[in-house]
């Protein structure tokens, strides 16, 4: 038997007819002889000549059959070598035919007039690795991460672990951010003011893509986060680059038609000092009096070794503020986990363009996060975490005097030193010289906008990543090849 | 003493003035008098008038303080309330101060003309789920799971699932997806064509927002998948329904100028009807003459009941077909990954675009999804869940011919059944009815654009999420559901 009906209430009979034929030549029936006449195959089927007439004029309207005079109905030939194709693909063909022009086919994507940062992502290779932004694997809490991952896939946890929540969140994580996260910063929220992201660089992207319209002015931090700037710039806006002093963003050149602030007032984005308490104050005025919105990217508060952390700007209450907070610092970037805090008619848009592009982060990540809060493993690892660091921090301190400036002196918190070079050094140059000599530090020029004339004189020092014993040797590395270099 | 100069080499000595000003006035002093004189305040400190004069000069614009005739510096009063706001947040104060306007400064988001799609989170509160997208908990693998994420917290894997791998993704799992998982599609590709997103949903805004222009249009199938129509609609295109019969998407009808054409070729959602040999032919050589893609969504193509699944429309090598791959079906929703293959010059850009969005999907996620495929824990898995849900599809198959339709016939795969109503019934109010009766399920209504007239008589019946032994008693309420509901 040739052809084969399949039994299905739902669909029109010439339908079936139609398929029965298809799956015939299909499995490489009637590839050189015609095929029957509608007589013969209507007998066959034991259907009418109307219906398999049906199912052959549609065949030949798509170019599946063709008929011809004196032999009748015959699949149609070019056809049948993509069917070939689409049965046995070829294992050779990986590629296409060549024939798309994709510089014309990819929509254009704006920049913000800054290079892209290309870190190397296997700084384990490198015996000094003073990279920022990475985290040591033995610092990670994997014991309790373990165990908490794992009562995430127990009930009653396991619903939330597994399910498809559309556009919500995880209620037991929002819930510990509102009251176990935030009150440290100052800030109160309710579960509607609260979204959770794939880290703080998604809120950026969200926040972005909520508020600006094309060509509007975004203000950021000059020396400031290069990626900010490119999420901000891809959403349409034009950057608009303002210098940072030792009390942070100077908060008098901001345009009044910066439409939003962008600031990392615990820690600056790179430089690590605190935006000052009058910045602060002059801050808020200026986005009230010019009816636009602070961001506020507080990445790494709890990360501060000498008093305690200042409130958040978004702990002023001011519903201008959108505060982006991030897990990634201290627990691990790979985690990707993050949420953003801000009024909830805002925070309602970013769910629903979170839920049309990701739905929501992955479920049992954030119910292990919200049981390592509850349980108070959180906060015992940060403050291990914290008293690590702060070692850290003071070896870092004592070696950049000894090797750059007796009177150099740190700001109180962050990951990363930012250590001015000897006059006419490049930084970009001495970066390479280190890479030479096992030293993996970043250049600051990347988070400088072309027209400041320091901008090839910082280094970045991150300290996260390093083991702690190897910062000391690492940083006489670091003074031989300083010393080695010359002014260019 | 009132005044403490920060050791800061790296600042001129005239901002460390200005910020032991800013703090003692952060401590509760100068509240109510004036200020030190600059000769005054330059003899505490041990500097020169002029640098305390820059330091008030500097704090003068910003408001901070102000100068008075007779009386000297003070600071500006109504900065004080805002200070103390900063200092010691109001806890009583969560919402803003209602100034802001926010349909105003919302960015507009464009509609497909398609209702948004509400389902009932809390599925498991009824006892007959025949809801889908969701799976049973008792079918996921969870000691094999949790021995994966346990895995990729060890040595060597650790590193991959902490590091932030900037716009990187896991080698090991992009590995597996082109060794152990395409190859069953008929689809090759070599690394640099897969890109992980977070679920298939992902796959498609990227693709949309790498591809689409500003009132392009976009073909979509009738009935379909309502969320990518949502995705399509807001990166700017117009969405052009065309009609799905039994073999499919009718691609005669696709336009010319569509310029991305969705397909779910291999159980079209909702019907889950396969697309025809022919069509598919038709479809490659429609993009081919018309410079123009395929989208094709592959979610959950493994789940076929009778016979094999046939290769996926990727498998022909045409660099024209955008192929999206999904775990979500068989392993959970909520673990949000998936992956596209597509040309390297397209998957390059949607890379560029995830990386300044989200940079990545959690590394640990991914490192224990390539393990557990390694492993042959994934296959074992899919083996054993196909055969449940083939125990399911048969129950569903025997109950809705008892029901409904002696001769109803679903096609062989997916994780639904698209069951035609009596003549003259609403499936909006049949959903009502039985939810009242402890039964979730989806109107067909939701997948319909508002032109085709059957748009009210399906019902959409999910299996994946609800128990074997549910299945029987509920259809049995469902048809007296049925019964009880009165033509509209």
């Amino acid at each position: 038997m040739n052809f084969l009906l399949e039994a299905d209430s739902s669909d029109p009979l010439y339908r079936r007819v139609r398929r029965a034929i298809e799956q015939a030549v299909a499995r490489g029936q009637y590839r050189t002889t015609p095929l029957p006449s509608s007589r013969a195959l209507a007998a066959e089927l034991g259907v009418s000549r109307t219906t398999v007439n049906l199912a052959y004029q549609e065949l030949i309207t798509e170019g599946f059959i063709v008929s011809e005079p004196r032999v009748g109905y015959r699949v149609n030939a070019d056809l049948l070598s993509r069917l070939d194709e689409l049965g046995a693909p070829d294992p050779a063909r990986v590629a296409g035919d060549g024939t798309v022009d994709w510089t014309a086919h990819l929509r254009e994507r704006s920049t913000p007039g800054l290079p892209e940062v290309s870190k190397d992502y296997d700084w384990q290779r490198y015996p000094y690795p003073f990279i920022y932004g990475q985290v040591q694997a033995s610092a990670f809490p994997v014991a309790a991460w373990n165990r908490a991952l794992r009562t995430a896939m127990q009930q009653p946890h396991i619903t939330y672990s597994l399910r498809d929540a559309g556009s919500a969140d995880d209620p037991l994580l929002v819930d510990e951010i509102c009251t176990s996260i935030l009150p440290a910063r100052g800030v109160r929220a309710e579960p509607e003011q609260v979204l959770v992201t794939a880290g703080a660089q998604h809120g950026l992207f969200l926040a972005s893509q909520a508020l600006l319209r094309r060509d509007e002015l975004v203000a950021v931090e000059n020396p400031g986060y290069p990626d900010a700037s490119h999420i901000f710039a891809r959403a349409g806006a034009k950057i608009c680059p303002v210098d940072v002093d030792g009390s942070g963003l100077r908060v008098s050149d901001v345009p009044d038609d910066a439409r939003i602030v962008f600031v990392t007032p615990s820690h600056q984005f790179p430089t690590n000092v605190s935006l000052g308490v009058a910045r602060r104050a002059q801050l808020l005025d200026h986005v009230h009096a010019n009816d636009t919105f602070v961001l506020e990217d507080d990445f790494d508060s709890e990360l501060r070794y000498v008093g305690q952390p200042g409130p958040a700007l978004r702990a002023s209450g001011s519903e201008r503020v959108i505060y982006i907070g991030s897990f990634s610092k201290f627990l691990a970037p790979g985690l990707r986990i993050g949420f953003v805090v801000a009024e909830a008619p805002l925070i309602t848009q970013m769910r629903r363009d979170r839920r049309y592009s990701l739905r929501h982060l992955p479920g049992q990540v954030q119910r292990a996060l919200a049981l390592m809060i509850g349980s108070g493993d959180y906060h015992r690892t940060l403050r291990r975490h914290r008293s690590t660091l702060r070692e850290k921090w003071h070896l870092m301190g004592q070696g950049v005097r000894s090797i750059r400036d007796k009177a150099f002196e740190p700001p109180t918190g962050g990951t990363s030193m930012w250590v001015p070079l000897p006059e006419g050094l490049d930084s970009d140059d001495v970066v390479r010289r280190a890479a030479r000599r096992g030293l993996l530090i970043e250049t600051g020029s990347t988070c400088f906008y072309d027209d400041r004339p320091d901008r090839h004189s910082y280094l970045r020092l991150g300290f996260a990543a390093i083991p702690l014993n190897r910062i000391e040797p690492g940083l006489h590395v670091l003074e031989r090849v300083i010393r080695d270099s010359r002014p260019v």
